[in-house]
């Protein structure tokens, strides 16, 4: 079996590629900015693919767009037979989430800034792809579900807001949605892996959160994918 | 030379494929929805990509995902010379836009849904993507000029209309961005041929205005194509 984490940032992806003993792979992507890393676990494969760095900035790709990209190379050159999204995003503290916490996706993945208020192309914009089934591993490993709502920006105005209450998200992050849409293209099952850095609904600004909470919310990603990875490889689907 | 279009929907590309007798391209992008069709004229060779239907919704795909998508296709199929964003898009009466005005690109391509709010990475999010030079063939063919601005939202709320102001757009759609980006991952050049179908700064809401004055747009749309192929292949870049 071959697993395919899709990961944003390098720093969310540094320490599960060192736990994994991953290596390099060359010419994946030759002149697009995405890297990836695999390896074998016994007869199996984990791989993991992240957007790499904007050439005029310096700084890791982020949002849909380049998810969009990496999904569609991972799948194109691993063959994967599950992807996973997995990464740090933000959360409500009045749903009773708390920095560090690590949740699963389920039922379903969606967009809350696809706004196109014309019958049919409403629905077709939140998307709502569904993911495959984690609630078992999730009683298992003792992890939180929800819907994981996916835009472009970090912050979270009223438009924004409202969406997300709408269509019950209940971790608001940047990539899953479009990794969900291209995996679904390619019929490979997918489920995302999030990690709290921030509450969304306190009264400090995300991007202050982001920055001060990563560590440890990466921390906690690490060591999940890592039994995510051990149940789903006992688990078979 | 090749030029590739990359239009969002089969409505806005249908006359164009007509009018440079275009042929259906078989294996471009299977068990993809994107489709593409292809011609020469003369030593010159025109394709057109569209995103295709989501197949569940039977709608065609638009936004940002969509694009990126067709436009990482088309360039590894076709190996263009030249992408050119077309399509329908709102503008502003406060600037002196006309439904069924044809605005070329000029000077960049920005994002105005992709709010980080921390140094560089605000930056990053809005993109500011060069483009093809297009002052000249502007004057020669009597068309406007402008900076188009991409969003996955049809609507404009405060928190978008206050960016697209800090920005100076002057095109409001949904693709061009993410070509751009595409299109300056693989070093190709690129811009956009954008016809107004809607004045987002008017009382009608615009998905109302977009569905009245599709056809009168898309007719601006392709005889401006037209013109912007037979100028691009006189005065090759």
């Amino acid at each position: 079996m071959h697993i395919c984490f899709i990961i944003a940032m390098e720093a969310e992806a540094a320490s599960l590629i060192e736990k994994f003993s991953l290596d390099e792979v060359t010419h994946f992507a030759s002149g697009l900015p995405m890297w990836a890393w695999s390896g074998l676990q016994g007869a199996d494969q984990i791989s993991v693919v992240v957007n790499g760095k904007d050439a005029d900035y310096n700084l890791d790709l982020i949002g849909t767009q380049a998810a969009t990209l990496s999904t569609h190379l991972a799948i194109n050159h691993f063959k994967p037979d599950m992807i996973i999204s997995a990464g740090t995003a933000g959360a409500f503290q009045s749903k009773g989430a708390n920095i560090g916490d690590v949740y699963l996706s389920y039922p379903h993945v969606v967009f809350h800034d696809r706004r196109v208020d014309i019958p049919g192309w409403d629905k077709m914009g939140v998307g709502r792809f569904p993911v495959y089934d984690v609630r078992e591993m999730a009683l298992t490993l003792k992890l939180k579900t929800g819907v994981v709502t996916t835009g472009n920006s970090l912050d979270m105005p009223e438009t924004d807001e409202a969406t997300i209450r709408a269509i019950g998200g209940e971790i608001k992050e940047m990539e899953a949605a479009a990794v969900a849409w291209v995996a679904s293209l390619h019929k490979v099952p997918m489920f995302c892996v999030k990690s709290v850095t921030d509450l969304v609904d306190s009264a400090h600004p995300t991007h202050e959160q982001f920055l001060s909470n990563l560590r440890l919310a990466v921390e906690s990603l690490t060591e999940v994918c890592l039994k995510v990875v051990g149940y789903i490889l006992v688990h078979k689907p």
